[in-house]
């Protein structure tokens, strides 16, 4: 993993430690916690068209990036518990979804 | 943001256009397949206990390894598509929750 | 509530108690498994336009019945845990809503 | 259907009309408020252990009424606009549960 994600992952362990927290952070928690999360994201978008989530006012994706940051944040603390590096995971599946879904082939002109 | 997630990021914009899914990916549904792969996150967990979370056997870590990415996968896409750093918004997002549940004072022993 | 609906929860019940469920039936958990198959009906929807969405073929229209069914089992065993009953709850949140949303004038024509 | 969920179906369509917000309540959109709804109903679990769940204070039974009404303003909505009637999905659903998890035989005693 990153600099920057042991970064975070380090000063979220820190953070719920400080507060006594980890009583309340087992994973069953932390995954229904990520996924109310995940819920106030896509609130933002559950009238909009989709054309309109493409073209968002500034104020409205500063708000998004907030609930973003919620969901990467839950996420980071629930890898953390149960040892998954979020990076190699993501490369794994990436390579799991490359077999899955081949690549169409690219027809010449004409 | 650092170069792992940028490299996840470009390969994730050029997995979608050779498949010729951006069409797919708006915000709107981007934000849609997150909350259902947090929600295929959280299944894994529903009859489980608190305690049984926290002592998973090593296959179920793994499965619950790869919803982690899918989730992860669809949130890096969906902050591509709307210009958003995740590491800035994550770190931007621990200094609110610092101010807004200050850590409690460390009371002195006896 | 009605007759149709008690029968329902009373099968429900003892559909959990025959097969010994209830230990894993509390509100916490329900509340969780109703999320997911929220998630899992929504999951038909997300890469059809909404116009799509008004427009579907029989085959699909029965499988989205199948996960209505899905929430709404779980709903009515967490209602019954919780001694709530939906018809009388659904019918003050609409009196809420109408507070809420008050209905816009009708204008005259011309 | 019963007259009591034909009369909330009926309530629910004239509320919609009034507003002039059918443009808004494709299917598609419906199960992403569904999904919304239900995930704010999860929330007031997040942080409890099962045994607070099974223990609510009479305040916070109430809130999460009114939150399990949302979610059933929004399945009849939905089941409204597919027309498929909740009740005989919820009862087709359960002869299908009743063969994938058949009822354990009743031990003698000794």
């Amino acid at each position: 993993m990153t600099n920057d994600l042991q970064a975070l992952t380090q000063a979220l362990r820190d953070f719920a430690q400080a507060r006594d927290w980890e009583q309340f952070h087992s994973p069953k928690n932390l995954a229904s916690a990520l996924s109310v999360e995940a819920a106030e994201l896509l609130e933002h978008f559950q009238w909009l068209t989709e054309a309109q989530s493409r073209d968002l006012p500034a104020d409205k994706r500063a708000e998004i990036g907030t609930e973003i940051a919620d969901v990467f944040l839950y996420l980071l603390q629930l890898a953390d518990k149960l040892g998954i590096d979020v990076i190699a995971a993501a490369r794994s599946k990436m390579l799991v979804n490359a077999r899955k879904y081949p690549e169409p082939p690219v027809l010449p002109p004409g």
